[in-house]
């Protein structure tokens, strides 16, 4: 259940040699006939050589192949690391009869290192002399600190969409950079195939939060061949692609580094979705919040201090704040003892209700672990 | 050398039951000439009662004492907790022979608990029953986590100003709220005090972060009585005010919860100032790059990566990153191999040249430890 699975993609990894013994290289072929192609990528001003690649790529709203490799982002690598993605794309460009102009790069893992233009040469040559398709080895090249492979596969009315992704964090997220690749078999030519996922990647990918790092990397990118002969309308897919993205945010989020507590945060009778989503960024990344989640103790105070520094125009006064349903404060004051709350399940549900009017967002986070400290001093990026 | 070191001032701190066995209530007394008075307070949207309350007082330009209490920040504690500062104002006034609008009210601790104002006003008692004069026992009072007093004395020409503080953060800072009182005896009657204020604050207080958390009861006060007969111009006394407002800038920073070494950062070479703060905040406050530094690791790729999202209009390509001013990153990509570099003094200097004009900004930051989470797990605020 991957991006293999919609017909007329084949995908692939192999172990080119930049993480010694482990797969490290992934191969995802569009074979057509239609070669639409959507991308959206870090916001970060530092974009690694393969994100200035493939933005390039992405302005054709064409793509026949993406390449991903692990073990090294290329980002801070300078004329060099920039010539390592040109040359890697135009090489696989020629082993697939393609323009490199055809060819999307992705690159994850220690920033500032260059990578070795020879050993992805080698995994090109592995990836493009077999015809062995086997999604799940492309998902399994990706990762980097990643414990699982993240992959889904959606059913639509006789069409597929099929999806991987690494990484742990938001569209922003840590140095887990985040790697999305969707294919589908959907016919999707008369569809604005950029404004949708864009559309479906902030409602999904933009509302999970680790540690609220942005990465030099982050790409999601989406291609659509139409070899099933069946176009959805745009509404359907949406619908069918916000399942998909949403399924990978999920797993995403619950592999986070460090993380010992599933977090699913909503705020909800906001002003609008963007006074929701503002509070709930903030609520999300603040360590102060995060750290008492790991110790496991209901502080709606620290909630209620972090809704209040998101700049938000919340109103004090009409602030409720839930831990698992149960209503520790309302109207912006404690509403009986906190410890009446038990947090030891593995999900922590906070719900922060504004009170100015209907709007909704639902966020997923972690908390704020000593493994995390520990992960993220120790392990280089 | 404190709040009470300037001539007319009297400060003590006593014990009245808050934090049983330890000093918990601070007093403040300006006995004039003059009653000049200027504040800034939290920006955070949730703000602690005395804040509330203190506003009003900051809006007359004038008061006569503060009254500060550790132990509970009476913070979302709504009409009651109001009422609770309303009334220890009202209650020192009538023992001061002042009127309630004359005194301001500062609180720090725990969130969401009710202050006992039995407690305070046995406290407000022993403040104005005896005439006790020790500002080292006013800043001793207003310690939570802090591991000891900050305070500062700065002589001027035949006037003088003395400081105290408590907290770990920025105005902006983590559950330790920042407080801090400044007091001085030069004639400021023809200084817009709380314009010069605000200015110093930004300078210094607003560079220094631990945990980027913004509490709801930050407030920084100044008062100045003029019983020195001295008036110094505004440049002078700008110049004198921002030693003091450095100096407990620095204490702050050094005593920050759970740090295990001090960083100054530098960012220069930028296009105006308000860049160089952008990229500042945002890398002083980057989880990634303050666990590097925690594993001592000089990690000049989180920097970049850091620098970068700041969406401060950056050049990648033209981006130096130095540890200990040895050049890492030059032109945003690796300038030989990190590990050059050894981290073992107390203090990192990390500067970030953005090499696009001539502005610069100094921040004062900390790690991000597996003691700082600890701490914040396990106490509660």
């Amino acid at each position: 259940m991957s991006v293999s699975a919609p017909a007329g993609f084949r995908a692939m990894g192999v172990s080119c040699g930049i993480k010694p013994g482990k797969l490290d290289l992934a191969l995802v072929h569009n074979l057509g006939p239609n070669f639409d192609f959507a991308a959206v990528f870090t916001t970060n001003e530092v974009k690694a050589a393969p994100v200035l690649w493939s933005e390039q790529i992405a302005k054709t709203d064409k793509a026949r192949a993406i390449l991903l490799n692990s073990g090294g982002a290329n980002a801070c690598t300078g004329p060099a690391g920039f010539s390592v993605t040109h040359n890697s794309a135009e090489y696989l460009a020629e082993k697939l009869g393609l323009s490199p102009i055809d060819v999307a790069v992705c690159s994850t893992g220690i920033i500032g290192e260059q990578l070795d233009l020879i050993k992805i040469k080698t995994g090109i040559d592995a990836l493009t002399s077999s015809f062995d398709n086997d999604g799940g080895l492309a998902a399994q090249a990706i990762l980097t600190t990643d414990s699982k492979r993240k992959e889904v596969l959606v059913n639509g009315n006789g069409y597929s969409i099929g999806g991987m992704a690494k990484g742990a964090g938001m569209l922003a997220p840590s140095l887990a950079t985040m790697l999305v690749v969707i294919t589908t078999d959907a016919d999707l030519s008369k569809v604005n195939l950029s404004v949708l996922l864009r559309a479906v990647a902030n409602k999904t990918f933009n509302r999970i939060s680790s540690d609220g790092c942005t990465s030099t990397n982050d790409s999601i990118m989406l291609m659509a061949n139409g070899s099933s002969k069946v176009s959805p309308t745009s509404d359907e897919f949406e619908k069918l692609l916000t399942e998909v993205c949403s399924s990978l945010a999920n797993q995403l989020i619950l592999d986070a580094e460090g993380a010992t507590v599933f977090v699913e945060l909503i705020v909800d009778k906001a002003k609008s979705e963007n006074q929701a989503e503002l509070v709930a960024k903030k609520v999300a990344s603040d360590s102060l919040v995060k750290t008492a989640l790991f110790g496991r103790d209901p502080n709606w105070g620290r909630v209620a201090a972090a809704a209040g520094s998101a700049g938000a125009g919340i109103d004090p006064n009409s602030l409720d704040v839930y831990f698992n349903e149960i209503p520790l404060c309302l109207n912006g004051a404690a509403n009986g003892d906190r410890h009446r709350v038990k947090l030891n399940s593995e999900t922590i549900r906070i719900r922060v209700s504004l009170n100015q009017g209907s709007a909704e967002v639902k966020f997923l986070t972690t908390d704020l672990s000593t493994k995390y400290v520990l992960e993220n001093s120790e392990y280089s990026s």
